[in-house]
C-alpha cells in the first residue's frame, strides 16, 4: 500500500511511495534520488554493493520526472529531508518521461512565463507553483464553509445569456443555434432576481468572461468571481460581511497552508478588520496631491492613482460614497443626496479586489438610471420584471477571486493564479 | 431588528419582521394575513377595532407578493401555522407588487413548466420550488466537504477552450478575438492533465456546455458537473468513493433539509452502498429479455434499455466493463481483454448519473485509440504532451448535478433542477 511522502517517519519500518523524479545524483558506489508527491520530497538511497540487481537495473534506466514506485525500509538520517531516507527493496518505473524536459522542475533554469504555461502540467510540479493552487483551493473552500455557516445559499446561475450586464461592450458573442447569445459578464442580474425570489442571502463562485482587449498583468479574459447578495442589508452590512470574509480565508490559509506558505516564502499576515473606510472625495484629494497627472473630482481612478492612494493607506481598505455618474445604474444613489451613491471598492494598495453596493431595488428610478447610461431599458425586461412584484432592499459585491490570490501571495502576474489563463492571446493548453 | 420568521416564538414578547405577503383573508372585523420569508410562514391577525389607524391603511392597501415589514406582539394561537400569531403595531409597505401576478405563487392555479420559467422569479417563491433549491446548495456544499476532507484539491479548469474533448460535434463556438474557440464540454481533458501535474486528487464543480440539438426531460445545454480525478487509482477506487459520496449527500440533506423534504412530499431514504455492480454484457442480457426492440452486445444503452434494466435492479447500480468500442478513447481497456475497458456507468433506474473509468495514461496507447475513434491525434497535442513526461496512473468520473438533483427529489423534468435553465430553445431569462 502506497503512502503519502510526508507520512513516512523511521517509525515505520517498511514503506512504499508513488512519485516522480525529481533529482538524481549518481556518486559512484552510491545514488540518490529525490522523489517527490504532492505532500513531499524524500531520499531513496541505493548502495550499489547492496542493491539487488533489479532494483540497480532500474534507477540506472530512470529519467528525471519519470513517475515511479518504491517500497523499501525507511532509515533515520540527518542530512536528507524530513531526516530520513528509504532503501529500496523494490523500484519499479510507472511512466516515463521523456528527455529533455520542456521546462525545468527544478528551477536551475529560470523560465519566462509564457514557457511555463505552455507547459503548465510541469510547471506547477513545482513546491512553489503547485504552492498557489492550495492556497486557491483552500479559499475556494473556505469560501463555502464561512457563507455557509451564515445561512447563504450557493446557486448556479447561467454562463450562457441574451443580455449584457453592462451594455454591450466587452462580450464573446456565441452562436447558440439559432439565437445570438454571450457570455456572462457577471452574475450580478441574476443574483438580483434571486432577491425578488426571496432567497436572501446567496453566493456563487463561478466564472465570469469579459472580452477586454487590454492585455496587463491584473487582466483576465476568464476569471473566477465570488459573488454575494443579500436582501433587507445596505452598502455599510455587507462591507462588514466582505471584510470579516477576506479575514477569515487569511486565518484559513495561515492555519491549513504553512507549507505551502514557507515554499511561497511570502511574508503572510491575517489583516486585520475592520478596512477603513475612505470616502471617493477624499480619496481624489490624496490622488491630486501625491501624483503629476490631472485628476479631478468625477474621474475614475486609474492605475496611478490607486497606487498613490494605496501608498498612504496601507493594506485593504474601501472607498466608498462614488459619483453616481461613475458607478453602474444599479447602484442606490443617496435619497439626501442623489448625486453620490452607496456603491464601494475594496482596494489593495496594489489594486481593487471588490466592487459592490446597495443596489437601486425601485423598479421606476432603476429604469431612470439605466436609461441615464444611455441603455435601452427594453433590452432589461427580463431583469426589470421582478422589480414590480416585491423587490426587497437588498446589496451586494463580488470578489475577483484570481486578484485575492494574487495580493495575498504577492503574485507579480494575474495569470500565476490560474492553472490555465486565457487572455488577449491565449486559449491552449 | 427584523427576525427570521421561523425565530418568532411566543416567548419573544415582541418581534419585528419582514417578507412577502403570502395570502390576504378579510373577515370584516379581522383581516388575516400570512407573511412568508425564506425560512417559514406567519400570520399577522388584524383586529380592526383595536388596530393604528396607520397600520390599517397600509393592511388594506397593501397587494400580495408585496414585500412588508412587521412589528408588533407574538401570542401563542393553536389554529395558526407554527402555533402563533404576531399582532401589529406598525406595518410598512417597503416594494409594491403589481396586480395580477404573472403566477400564482399559492399555486391554487397550476401553470405549465414554461410559464413558471417565464416568471421564474415568483415561481421559486413557493416553498415546493424554493426547496429544491435549499438541496441543491446543501448538496454541493456537503460536495466540497466531503472531497476537501477527503483530501481533494479543488480545481477551476477553462470553459473557453480550443479543442473539443471527444471530437467535433455537440460544441458552442465563440467569437473569440480573432481565434477560433468553444465552450468546454467537460472539464475530462484538463483534470487528467492536473494528474501529470502530479496533484493526484482533484475535483471542480462547475458548468459544461452541450450543443445537443435533443430537446428532452433529462437534457439540459448549460449543465453543472461534479468531476473528480484520482490518481494512483483504478475504476474499482473511484467507484467505491463516487458511491461514498452519493451515499454522504443523501446523508447531508436528510439531515439539514428535514424542512425542504417535507416541503416537496417526497419520501426520502440514504441509499446503502455498496452499489451493485453489473456487468454490461449482464445488462444486455437484461434488457434484451425485457423490450421489444432488438438488442445486442455492442449496442449503447437506450432510454428503453436502461428503464428495463432499472426495474430489474433498482435504484443506484454500476454498469461495468463496457466494450472498449462504444466507450471514449481514455477509457482503459482490460489488459487481458482489450475489447472491454474499465469504464462504468452509475445508474438510476430512471438514467444515468455518471460515468467514469480508468483512463489510459500511455502515451502511445492512447495516439491508437483516439485514431481509433476516427479522430486526428494532432488536435489533441496540448493534451498529449504530458503523456509524454511522467503521467500516473488515473481514474476518474464526472456526475451531473442536476440529475442527481432530479432523481434525489423525484422532478419529473431536469429544468426544475435549474434556476435559469438553458435549452434549444430558451436563454431567457
Amino acid at each position: 500500500m502506497r503512502i503519502p511522502i510526508s507520512d513516512v517517519t523511521p517509525e515505520c519500518g517498511r514503506a512504499e511511495i508513488a512519485g516522480w523524479v525529481h533529482e538524481v545524483r549518481d556518486l559512484g558506489g552510491l545514488t540518490f534520488l529525490l522523489i517527490r508527491d504532492r505532500t513531499g520530497i524524500i531520499q531513496v538511497t541505493i548502495v550499489k554493493k547492496k542493491a539487488p540487481a533489479e532494483v540497480l537495473e532500474a534507477v540506472k534506466a530512470v529519467s528525471r520526472e519519470s513517475v515511479v514506485r518504491v517500497a523499501g525500509t525507511v532509515k533515520a538520517i540527518d542530512k536528507a529531508p524530513g531526516g530520513r531516507e528509504l532503501n529500496p527493496e523494490t523500484f519499479a518505473i510507472v511512466s516515463v518521461a521523456e528527455s529533455p524536459l520542456p521546462l525545468d522542475v527544478v528551477e536551475k533554469v529560470p523560465a519566462d512565463l509564457d514557457t511555463r504555461l505552455d507547459a503548465r502540467f510541469l510547471d506547477v510540479r513545482k513546491p512553489r507553483v503547485a504552492a498557489v493552487f492550495k492556497v486557491r483551493s483552500t479559499v475556494t473552500s473556505a469560501t463555502y464553509d464561512f457563507l455557509s455557516q451564515r445561512g447563504f445559499f450557493n446557486i448556479a446561475t447561467p454562463k450562457v445569456v441574451a443580455a449584457a450586464t453592462e451594455g454591450g461592450t466587452e462580450l464573446f458573442p456565441i452562436a447558440y443555434f439559432e439565437k445570438e447569445a454571450f457570455l456572462n459578464q457577471s452574475p450580478q442580474l441574476y443574483k438580483q432576481m434571486m432577491m425578488a425570489a426571496g432567497f436572501e442571502k446567496v453566493f456563487e463562485v463561478g466564472p465570469i468572461f469579459r472580452a477586454e482587449e487590454h492585455n496587463t498583468v491584473r487582466h483576465l479574459n476568464e476569471a473566477t468571481s465570488i459573488d454575494v447578495e443579500v436582501s433587507f442589508a445596505d452598502h455599510n452590512d455587507v462591507m462588514v460581511l466582505l471584510e470579516d470574509l477576506v479575514r477569515h480565508l487569511y486565518a484559513a490559509v495561515d492555519e491549513r497552508c504553512s507549507d505551502a506558505i514557507a515554499d511561497l516564502g511570502v511574508e503572510f499576515e491575517v489583516p486585520k478588520t475592520p478596512f477603513p473606510r475612505l470616502p471617493y472625495a477624499e480619496a481624489i484629494e490624496i490622488a491630486a496631491a501625491r501624483i503629476d497627472e490631472p485628476i479631478a473630482y468625477g474621474d475614475d481612478l486609474g492605475t496611478v492613482s490607486e497606487k498613490a492612494i494605496g501608498e498612504e493607506m496601507g493594506e485593504h481598505y474601501f472607498i466608498t460614497d462614488w459619483p453616481t455618474e461613475i458607478k453602474p445604474y444599479y447602484a442606490m444613489p443617496y435619497e439626501d443626496d442623489p448625486a453620490i451613491c452607496k456603491a464601494f471598492d475594496m482596494m489593495h494598495p496594489r489594486m481593487e479586489l471588490s466592487s459592490g453596493a446597495q443596489r437601486v431595488h425601485q423598479h421606476d428610478l432603476l429604469v431612470e438610471q439605466i436609461a441615464a447610461k444611455g441603455l435601452n431599458p427594453d433590452g432589461f425586461e427580463f431583469y426589470l420584471k421582478p422589480f414590480r412584484y416585491g423587490m426587497p432592499p437588498h446589496a451586494g459585491w463580488g470578489m475577483g477571486m484570481e486578484r485575492l490570490i494574487m495580493t495575498m501571495l504577492g503574485l507579480q502576474n494575474i495569470r500565476e493564479a490560474v492553472l490555465f489563463p486565457r487572455d488577449r492571446h491565449r486559449v491552449v493548453p
